[in-house]
Formats: structure tokens, sequence, C-alpha cells
């Protein structure tokens, strides 16, 4: 589905009067990244002016105020371009929040008081899958521990997977020697592409297996590719590599048909994993309710922020559903540990069945970059949400004044429309 | 929801070689019509430059050329601005082919061996729901008897109800004299917003079934302001005043939801009617495979255009959910006649639990307006899908080169960026 990603992003600072800065962004393929930027131009009135102070202290009203502005909700409702614009101004305004409280983001939502934090949370349209009063119950429910299990995260990192061994077409060779090295710098868990060709599939799974040692786990994702059937038995002929998961078997929008995927798999230990695509809150609350996912993959920019990413990781808690988010392409990877941190030491107090993705790059171009040890990520301790952008970064890679562009419009490769 | 919209669209027009245009629209609440505007600019380069001939012998591959571009699919897939972007783009197309056979689309439509038109819908991820053979069966099946249903519709019209006696807030006389006007013009069915405050719900109500005869049909729209258990609630309040549908109670997007409030209100003999911000096949497949919808409310502009609405009606009929488009807006009217055409003479051949919403503003700036007769859509008979604009409208009102906004821009009202 996604040939040829050209990972780019939109990048938005907020400055106070004071000098202060949050930034966040919203990843994109390439082509479409500047709609996104118009939609951010489109809400940027909602936003500027307003007193932080009153922001912080009514989160969930401000958010819905940008959410549902009156016009502009026909262009989605929360979803899609729209809400994706909406990820990147929340998320800055939650980096501001965490530089101003200077604690990294993770640690800010851990140590708010369980009422103050669920108070950042929209409910319209969830409350049947989760009342304000059992999210409160929930975080205080986990408060006893909280301490123990912090100090285990600043000890042993969050475990990761990684999805950079296997992907279509590597040859045997390739195959076996990423594996290897992803085990020597301690990867336990492996992920795959599949759904092109199911012999290549297997052939790929094999050499895998045949490689990892027996109790490490293998996952696969396919994109989307396959109708609700196609996927129940193109994952029956994989299930002799014990599979832990399938990843997006067909479409983000499919309740149903994901619900009709989990039940035939279950049978054979495969779990279904979907999320990176997952429009909101309200889809992701019928996946938990329904028995559609088995794993929950949050992503940081497609949702509308961290809010709505704790709504999902409260509602998974309690449909006993693990959170494993989505990661790689640009920044995914700084973000979201801060989400998984704050689910183990907050909410689900487990790690069982969890794991968070990883792919080696684009970290270059971070401040504060995500960093791996023994196939964890290892705890981020600045203030902030980790996305703030080198500015020699900014300097080459801004569309179109950056000099990295520039030199490729002079030279022909790009136009300026 | 939906507090002060100022209807807008996105207005498409293709140009062949030879000098034949077709046109097609977006509708939108007035801010944001821009960023559609951005999209259809993005994914013009897919249209531009390719041969009608080989689209219209293969519509299905040049449809997912244009919905799934492997780095523009990442900001949806097929749903909020690049679908309804998508839809603009695609509905000019048919206007085109339509005017290029010298039908109205719906003729064109109806027309088509069953064959063909199955050829222009793309049927991933909804195969499940329905396949290429059952949609081929069910248009083959329904060719007996197409010529006696055409010839009835010329003399009838299509069934229409009206959305404009009884809004929020209207007062006891104005409703009552808006529906009496209403029933001199034809109609027999009547809609009401609810959701606002349930006594003047419950006022608005006895006094539009104090004027209508009992016969005649009452429908109530809540605009998605509800959670699920209080669309339930408040509904068995409004019961009394014999309530063909409530539509829209609660989230577009929550199917699990919407068949939860079928199931409770179905004792009540309510049903549940929803479409209008349904995003796209696959949502509508879900809503009509689980019960979620007693009635589909298919919009011309918010999924993928004709083809995909095709697929829609398709669907219904396969799960016995009759089909009554939403319209308003600016445009929709003009669409949507064509499509509820359609519906019945080569795929429903039943007007029961059947009509189209139909207002009355707005008409004006068509070149073949919508038109109404004894409270049915009058079948419309020129060429196209009957969106082409008219001359004066578009010297008046084309942001930003408009007389009407170049005036305001005069006067200080609105600013260029």
């Amino acid at each position: 589905m996604n040939k040829a990603p050209d990972y780019s992003c939109v990048y938005v600072t907020i400055t106070t009067e004071s000098g202060l800065k949050g930034y966040g962004i919203t990843f994109s393929l390439g082509r479409g990244n500047n709609i996104i930027c118009e939609a951010i131009e489109l809400l940027k009135h909602l936003v500027i002016g307003q007193d932080l102070k009153e922001i912080f202290s009514d989160f969930s009203t401000f958010w819905r105020s940008i959410t549902s502005e009156d016009q502009i909700r026909w262009l989605g409702p929360e979803k899609g371009v729209m809400h994706m614009a909406v990820a990147a101004i929340t998320n800055a305004i939650w980096d501001l929040w965490a530089r101003i409280e200077k604690k990294p983001l993770w640690k800010l939502l851990v140590d708010m008081d369980p009422e103050q934090l669920v108070n950042t949370i929209d409910f319209r349209h969830m409350s049947d899958a989760l009342s304000r009063e059992e999210a409160i119950e929930i975080l205080k429910n986990m408060q006893s521990g909280k301490e123990q299990r912090e100090k285990e995260m600043l000890q042993d990192g969050y475990p990761a997977y990684t999805t950079s061994c296997a992907w279509l077409g590597y040859s045997d060779d390739k195959i076996v020697r990423l594996c290897k090295e992803a085990m020597a710098q301690g990867f336990t868990r492996f992920k795959m592409k599949v759904g092109s060709d199911l012999e290549d599939d297997k052939r790929r799974a094999k050499i895998l297996r045949q490689t990892m040692k027996p109790e490490m786990l293998l996952m696969v994702d396919a994109n989307q590719k396959w109708e609700v059937q196609e996927a129940i038995d193109w994952m029956k002929e994989l299930a002799e590599y014990n599979i832990t998961w399938i990843e997006e078997p067909t479409s983000p929008d499919d309740v149903l048909g994901h619900a009709t995927i989990s039940k035939a798999l279950q049978p054979l230990g495969i779990g279904v994993a979907t999320g990176e695509m997952c429009q909101n809150r309200i889809m992701f609350k019928q996946f938990l309710m329904s028995g559609a996912m088995q794993y929950c993959q949050i992503d940081s920019c497609r949702v509308g922020g961290v809010s709505e990413n704790v709504a999902i990781i409260l509602m998974a808690k309690k449909f006993g559903v693990p959170v494993c988010p989505h990661a790689g392409g640009i920044g995914l990877c700084e973000y979201v540990q801060h989400l998984s941190l704050f689910d183990y030491i907050a909410v689900s107090g487990s790690l069982d069945k969890r794991m968070t993705e990883f792919t080696s790059h684009l970290h270059e171009h971070f401040v504060y970059p995500a960093q791996m040890k023994n196939g964890c990520y290892v705890v981020p301790q600045d203030p902030g949400y980790s996305i703030e952008m080198k500015e020699s970064t900014m300097d080459a890679y801004v569309w179109p004044t950056g000099s990295v562009w520039q030199k490729l419009i002079q030279d022909g490769v790009y136009k300026l429309h």
C-alpha cells in the first residue's frame, strides 16, 4: 500500500509571549504534507492569543473548540487531514506544557492528579465505552506501585521490537545478517511485511524462525492489502511459523472485518493488531469493545494528540487489550516512547504482550533522539515531548527554503508552483 | 453541531481536447472549502492528460489510481478532505460521461449493461459484503420492469420530504404556517431537528402532528448530538409522536453505537437513519451488515462520487435497507435525484420507505435546477449530472474574484491573505 514513502512531516512551533517554545509534528508520506499545513493555517486562529493557563485548566474544552469548530467539522469530523492537523497543534501544546513543568511528557502525565488528567479528555461519543468516573478509577487504582515501576523503567527501559530485518524481497542472506545484528543489539521481537506473495512470505518467515531463538516473537504486517476472507486464508498458511500478530490485515475502517478475522485466527494463537491508521477514539472504542483487536497500536500523530491517546490507553486497559504503539516514519519513535511509559507506569502496570515499534532511521534530526539499549527504549529525561528538531535540520530541509530543497530546485529536480 | 453553516462548494470543471465540459462539486459549510481546493490541486495531475475512453472502459482502475495514490493515501485513506476532493473530480467525469452519451446521469446508469456498470466499482475492502457477481446478479434480476418504472417516474416523479418546517426554536405559529404551506405543495413527509431541548422537541413534534394528517410521516434529526444511551432515552420520550426515523443520533463513525440504538428503538417502530457524514463504502458496509441503519442516507459529495454510491446502493439492496439520500446544502438536491432514480428503476424497484430530502434554497444558481411537483422530484431530462452553475453565479460568487466577494473585500468585511 505504502509503496514509496518519502518521509516528511508538518512541524508546528508555538511561542508564548515570554518566549517559551513548544514543538509538534504530524507525519506524512510526502505528497500531501502541504494540505495538512493548510489545515493548520485554517485552525491557527483558534489557538493564537489563547491563555495557556486557561487551556491547561480546561484542556478538553479547548480541544473540542479546535476539533469541532462548527464549519470546519464538516471536513471530518475528527479524521484524516483535519485531525492530523489537530494532532500537530495539540502535541506542540503538550510539549510546551511539559517544558513549563520541566518534565519529560511521560512524567508530566504520570505525575498528574487522576482528575486533572481525565479533565484533558473529551468524552464525547465514547462514554458508552468509558465514563469519566471509570477513567479516574483506573488511574487511582494504579497509584500504588507507580514509583517502583518508574524506577524499573529508568533502569531497564521499555521493550521494543524491530521492523528492519525482513522487508518484502530481501534475500535469505540479508535477512539472516540483519536478524543476527538485531539480536546482537538485544532485540528479541521481530516484524516482517507480508501480503504480496505467499511463497515469499513463507520463505522469509522460515529464515527468520531458523535464525531467531525459539522463544523470540515474530509478528507480520500486511498494510491493509487483504479482503477479510483472504486475510484468514493467508494467515492460516503462515500459522506454522508461530506468529504473534497479524497487523493491518484489511481496511483500517473495518471494525467488523477485523472482528471476523480475530475470531477465525484465535484458535491459531494469532492476534490481530491495528491502529496506525485508525482515525479517532470512536473507532478505537469499537475495535476494543467488539474483540476486533488483540493489540492496540496507537499512533501519536493520527488521532488528536496526547489527550485522545490517553483516552484510548484507558479504554484499552478497561477492555484488557495491550497497547503496542506504532512508530517508525519520522519522529514517531521520539513521540510514542512517552505514551508507552505512561501506559506502563500509570495505567496497565504490565509489560505482558506489550512492546513498542522501533526503526533506526531519521533520529539524527532531533535534539533529543530516541535511544535504544538492549532492545529497549531508554527513558527520555529531557523536558518535553522529544520532538524538537535540530537547527541544522531546519536549515537544510524546510520546504522550500531549506538548502537541500534550494539545490534541488536550482538543479531542476523540483519546481516551485 | 452545524451551528452556522455558510453553504459553499468546490467547483471542478474538466474540459476535453475537443472542448466538451464536465462539472462536479463537493459541498462544504464555509471555512475549509479552500483545503478541499488544495486537495484537488494535489490530485489533478492524476486526471489531466488521461484518455477518457480508457477511463470509461476501466473506471474502477482509474478510481483506485486517485483514491490510493501511494503517498497521498496516508492522508485518508478514503475519508474526509481527500475523499471529498475525489468526489468533486469523479462527479465531474461522470457528468462528462453522461453529456457525451447525451443522457441525464440517472439514464446513463439505468441503460448501462450490468457488467459495464459493475466494472466502475472498486470492490476493495467490501467484497465480504457484496461480490462482483452478486452485484451483477442484482442488476440483471431487475432488468425486467425497468421500462415500466422509468415511465412511472417520468409521470409521477420521485417522492421527497421537506426539512424546512420545524427548525429548532421556530414558534408554534411559524411551524403551523410552514407545515400547511408544504402540504399545499404536496408534501406528506416532514423532518424536524431535535436534540437541544427535550421539551421544545415535544412542543414542535406535537404542533406538527396536530397540523399534519395522521398517515403522514414525521422524521427527526439530531445531527450527532447524543451519546448512545442518551439517544435511546431521548427518543423514548418522543416515540408518542410516531417517529419514522431518528437521523444521526450519535457519531457518524459509531457503527456499534448505531446498532445498539437501532435494537433499542425497534420495538417503538423508530428506525435509525444515517449517512450524510459516513465516509466511505467500508463504513456503509458495516452499518448495513450489522443492522445499524434502517434508512441509508447516501450523500453525493462525501463518498468518492457516483461509482462508490452505486456500490452502496447495491449493498443496501442486498441487505434490504431503503436508500433515502441526504440533500439540501448547495447542489445536493440537483445531484441525488439522479441516484434515487437509478435506485428505483434499476436496483430496488420499490418506493416503500423511500424518499429523498428536499430543501428549497439555492437552486437559482444552477443551469438545470432540481424541480418539485406534488412533493416529488420532477425527473431531470437534460444531459449530465445537473450540477453546472450559471455564468452569472460564477461571476458573482467565485472566491475571491467574484463581484460579491470583491465588494465585501473593498468594504473591509473580508481580507485576502
